[in-house]
């Protein structure tokens, strides 16, 4: 998995038998400051067709060695799932991975499922959430409705077993950005949650935050990095309150909105359980938070159920490849809004 | 198959059992003027990753509905092979096809096979040319050496079962361009070689055109559109001849360089056997001059073998379809360059 926050490549290494999946290896291989120019400047821009398909070829090889790296600690491995980098994305109508599944095929001698978002356009979803449908392979249960909240830049959940997903709102992405601020950008992050712990909340900055009518909006909806970006962490320095205090209060934001969207979009369904994974799922401010505002639901990290909070996308990707060896249909039109279960991405053998 | 001359889409039904090949039916289907454009606007230049991304699902659309047509008529098929249009080729290094495959799995309901070139390159061959390995299955015969030779725009062979392929030289392009200066554009091409028959061979100038050294190199060799592209033909015009005699004289350089590849680069392999394919084949002047030139040679057309001479690049691609469906090879080392034999392309199910 390499996703767009342009980290670099995730490898997850996974046993699948059947319904029963066992994280072998993980492992995160960051891209060099040259490939993430690189790759900024054919994204969703003026370039060249020459430096696309150059690139295309340059991140099969990334991605080759980033496996064989993975291998030599783990074992071998007898199916590839690659994601790819995504350098257009406009949902419904068309989307671009790059990285050549033929080069990643060919220099690792294992067959390649590649480029699984085209098909769930072409059936007229949006070509994404994709990792729901792994969701409720994992985390199904015969009695219980469960959620699993993924707490990236954006927090998503996805409601097992319906398969309605959508993007809650804020994840990590504005206190990642106060965080930075604070610390002159020698962290990227709120390590532990505990700059947001010396931090009082905010109130009424609370309140106004929580007005955006996005929060009461009916899924299917998508929050996008715009929403949470430059301007939304300009508007709140602009306050004039402590950054501590902005962190507390963008942390309480993302809990709070998490728990909005439990209480009332999908309240419903009557969720007895949280599964969080990502990025937030390591803040314990975020968790009790969550706690706090959740008490009749039990709260578990991905971990819990023997999938490491941040191999998850890369693990869920594993299963997707693993689908369409296997021929199955592997979208959830409940979340892409695709006309019908698709099987998803080009076999490279 | 689309080729880079973008005249539009050939379908090719084919029915294959084995090593033996029927073609059910043919059918063209030309590109608007605004899907030409629009080609070449990302081919090769500047442009953006959106309009790639927009062309390339439009391109799948415009395969998956030519392809619907072409089976309205002959009947329902199986497997399709689908080359899609190349906007950036650089043989050894990387390629680029778009024309989305899921698109046009998801509107036929027919697996696809795409993408023939990358794995080539992946393996460190030219990604091209890929149809030697057709010409060896359909032509190969036990006890003679017969060489496959298409006239497009530009000439190639292949010693058959050897697998050697190589440019011989000009094709048609030179005569193409000269008859639409002398039918000021009423004609594309010389039809039936009318226009040659009425020339006169200028001796002195086909001994200044043979005399390029390109002729007498060793194979491997590939020659490009600017070698016969407009510099060559202003230089033609420029003698002052009249347009007949440079016609003429064009259509004897196509054939006496073919002639001279068999007689000098591959007489070893004491060739049999010419089988013309290609619009070439289509212009009498042409194969009379091959005749003349080759008297041990026994001349045919692809169509004498059951092989439409206009058909026979889009009929490749079903058969190279069918070979990555078995997971056979299907590249020629002894063509591309490549370090071994690949199962070439992506199945999207």
């Amino acid at each position: 998995m390499s996703g767009t926050s342009l980290d670099g490549i995730d490898v997850a290494i996974v046993e699948i038998n059947g319904h029963r999946v066992e994280t072998i290896g993980f492992q995160s291989t960051p891209y060099s400051e040259e490939v993430r120019r690189a790759i900024l400047a054919v994204s969703n821009t003026t370039t060249t067709t020459r430096e696309i398909s150059r690139l295309n070829f340059h991140l099969g090889e990334l991605y080759a060695s980033a496996v064989q790296r993975a291998c030599r600690r783990y074992g071998p491995v007898e199916l590839i799932g690659c994601h790819g980098q995504t350098i257009y994305h406009q949902g419904g109508a068309n989307t671009l991975q790059i990285g050549e599944a033929s080069v990643v095929a060919e220099r690792t001698g294992v067959p390649v499922v590649s480029d699984f978002r085209t098909r769930d356009i072409a059936a007229g979803g949006q070509g994404a959430p994709l990792v729901p449908f792994v969701d409720c392979l994992l985390f199904r249960h015969p009695h219980r409705t469960r959620i699993a909240l993924n707490i990236g830049g954006i927090a998503n959940i996805t409601v097992i077993p319906t398969g309605i997903a959508f993007d809650t709102g804020p994840g990590n992405m504005a206190i990642d950005a106060l965080a930075r601020e604070y610390t002159r950008r020698r962290q990227n992050f709120d390590r532990n949650g505990r700059i947001a712990a010396r931090g009082n909340l905010n109130r009424p900055l609370l309140d106004q935050l929580l007005a955006d009518p996005y929060y009461r909006r009916k899924p299917p909806k998508s929050a996008g990095r715009e929403q949470y970006g430059a301007e939304f962490v300009t508007h709140l320095i602009e306050t004039g309150l402590p950054l501590p205090d902005l962190i507390a209060t963008a942390t309480v934001l993302t809990a709070a909105t998490i728990a909005l969207a439990v209480t009332t979009s999908v309240a419903s369904y009557a969720p007895t359980d949280l599964i969080v994974s990502g990025g937030g799922a390591h803040n314990p401010q975020i968790l009790a938070h969550l706690a706090a505002f959740l008490p009749g639901v039990a709260l578990a990290t991905s971990a819990d159920y023997g999938i490491d909070v941040d191999a998850k996308e890369a693990i869920a990707f594993a299963i997707l490849a693993y689908q369409t060896w296997r021929r199955k249909p592997s979208n959830l039109p409940s979340a892409t809004g695709a006309r019908r279960p698709v099987v998803l991405g080009k076999i490279t053998l």
